[in-house]
């Protein structure tokens, strides 16, 4: 059972560790209803721009109208992935991203899902007990737009550690 | 009066341009206190790993006690930033970033600043009214440990229209 297994909504799973991603997997997650409380909300705390605060004021923007953070969608993101499959892997944290492309609003009442495309798995010369899995995720509303991309390198357990090579001994 | 007067804490400041940006400007930004209640509320809502819920929990983890998400930490720069420059700018927002790094835990109890460079201004080739300012961001605590960084373009209105080149003109 792999990565392509993993979407939570088809009940149990069994918990994913490096061994279990391989590169070209793909999966889907989530159903996020984003409401005009919730952008509200995240803008008051982290992005009081007019165009994620305001009705009013966001249709003088060049967003045209109210819209979710950036920084919002990206926390969107990490929820949906994080009930996907994150929380039930061997999941130790992320280095960071290579890329984020906020590519067209997210508004309102729009329902988000995210696309997983396993791009590489690489197992770190020095480390036997874990590897860097880089994943590239579509955030996609449900008139099928893609309103971000990002991709980036997780880290993940290994369930069995591997056999180093014998330079690599201590 | 440039970038680097662009100070929140040093009172009032002309609204930001795109003119006002140059590359090598430097500027530094806010003081936030980090309390556990912001994150176990922001990982409960986007990110509910346990080395962000739970104390006890996030012992056992590799990032040895309760720590931010790294998304939090990215909310917070933004807020920072928001206050520091883009609130009195003429910002149009952001296409996203090129890369985010989470270098260090953010811990209950910590004090970020943003420290804030001009890698480069560009201005597109066939729009007269605005450009695109590329700036990195440091995250830095009160121990002066840089907790993340991160790269990106932001998209700035001009002051003024510039002229454009006789081929571009319609």
């Amino acid at each position: 059972m792999g990565y392509q297994s993993g979407r939570f909504d088809e009940g149990f799973v069994a918990k994913l560790y490096f061994e279990d991603f391989k590169a070209g997997d793909v999966a889907e997650y989530g159903d996020k209803l984003v409401t005009v409380e919730e952008i509200k909300e995240f803008a008051a705390e982290f992005d009081p721009q007019p165009m994620h605060l305001d009705e009013e004021a966001a249709k003088k923007t060049m967003m045209g109208g109210l819209c979710a953070s950036g920084w919002h969608t990206c926390g969107i993101m990490m929820r949906i992935v994080a009930d996907g499959f994150i929380l039930n892997s061997s999941s130790m944290g992320a280095p960071g991203l290579d890329e984020i492309r906020w590519l067209a609003p997210v508004r309102p009442g729009d329902r988000l899902r995210v696309k997983a495309k396993v791009l590489e798995t690489r197992e770190p010369k020095s480390r036997p007990d874990f590897g860097f899995v880089r994943i590239h995720y579509d955030v996609v509303n449900d008139k099928d737009v893609v309103v971000m991309t990002s991709t980036g390198n997780m880290m993940f357990a290994r369930r069995t550690p591997r056999a180093m090579p014998a330079e690599a001994k201590p």
